[in-house]
């Protein structure tokens, strides 16, 4: 761990699960419950490749290094994030699981072959590129908005990345969901799996958890809902076991 | 009252609100908590024109006479039911403001004119027509598959009788949820407010509550999740409080 290097305004977390750690400032874009769930929605293969788009700090692969013996990739764009992926792999001593590429996902499947991941996993920047008003931190600015890519390169390169019958998952923005549902279509991932998650159990979504097969048969479930809160600041216990990774099964499996 | 016939095997029910009553019988296809939920889901105009595609026995008409003012017609292709809506509306007193057509949806929009509705309801048949093993009873074959229409044809025919900027409310299947989503928004009906309904809180969506609006902007709004029972067979109180009607907010407006 000595050779890593800490660079002033960043801080190392603890990844609230099986001892990993993870670098983090806040000047940049810290991971947050979105990337957790996903890592925890997932579906992924006990061996084989898995790719993370939209990496970031790289805590999605570092979360799945926890759930199988796949090898796992990140890409990011941005050097300052692609650079801390990096030395979260080798704090968490796993440069033998973990590749982090500092890439433009649209090169990604020329560089790393067409239909080559049995998962391809996207935590992807939320927000339209807004007219004017653009947030002042150019980093986190990148992180909710599509200023590298949009909706549409991400599903498509996802769509290219992954090997037939395998999976690409997202973390989103429940108002987008009609876009979602239909780029995907169009790429041939058809949607199969899908979870809401809200605040309270009497408010609207504010996070929708996908996952789609490529060249899968037309038919999705809809898993139960999950809420975050109970009352106040309180979360639910289900949250609580998903966040630490106690209840992967309620996330991967019907409880139907 | 005394007028309307009342045949063989079928019966009187209440309606469980307002004090309608309905005329059902088990050969054909009685009323479901599908059909409530979808009248009060649905946006409706204080006045206006709203009608209701797949109307049956008249249920989601009769629902709507009680929350708006709008002249409101129901359309079903199969005669006995059709025979039996215009009785279900005699049985009621609401000749002034309901009526029910025995027509083929796929003839309405010539016959009652493009554009012309604030609010088009329909709550479809769920399954495609299955190969081989229909189901013995024609009448209920017809209402729960895709016997004399399709997703396609409801979706297109919904948006051809809505006005710009009128809604198409449809419950469904969420398995479908796809074919919806991206059948609706290929005729130019832009999903904008969607309420899964889960039988308990740990359990997977069965049943979908979709409402579009004609040439709307993109983006949807994802409600509560509606939670059917407690446990066993007990409702939760939300569920009846819908029912009944004494929360038709919660299903119209945003609580978050």
């Amino acid at each position: 761990m000595d050779q890593v290097p800490i660079y002033e305004r960043e801080r190392i977390d603890e990844l609230l699960t099986h001892d990993l750690k993870i670098i983090q400032s806040d000047e940049v874009f810290s991971f947050s419950l979105d990337a957790v769930l996903l890592g925890r929605f997932c579906s992924v293969p006990p061996r084989g490749r898995v790719v993370d788009l939209c990496s970031g700090n790289g805590v999605i692969p570092l979360l799945l290094s926890t759930r199988t013996k796949a090898s796992l990739t990140g890409v990011e764009i941005q050097e300052r994030l692609a650079d801390m992926a990096v030395r979260n792999v080798k704090i968490n001593g796993l440069e033998d699981r973990i590749e982090m590429l500092r890439m433009d996902l649209k090169e990604a499947p020329e560089r790393l072959g067409n239909g080559t991941f049995d998962t391809v996993t996207v935590n992807p920047p939320y927000l339209p590129v807004p007219n004017g008003e653009q947030n002042v931190n150019a980093h986190i600015a990148a992180a909710r908005h599509e200023v590298f890519c949009t909706l549409d390169d991400v599903v498509r390169v996802s769509s290219r990345l992954v090997k037939s019958g395998g999976k690409v998952a997202m973390v989103h923005r429940p108002s987008r969901l009609i876009d979602i549902c239909c780029t995907m279509r169009q790429y041939r991932l058809e949607p199969k799996r899908i979870r809401f998650v809200h605040p309270r159990a009497d408010m609207e979504a504010n996070m929708v958890l996908i996952e789609a097969m490529r060249d899968g048969k037309p038919e999705i479930r809809t898993l139960p809902p999950l809420i975050v809160y109970k009352q106040g600041t309180e979360y639910t216990e289900e949250l609580m076991d998903v966040y630490y990774g106690r209840r992967d099964a309620l996330l991967d499996s019907s409880t139907t």
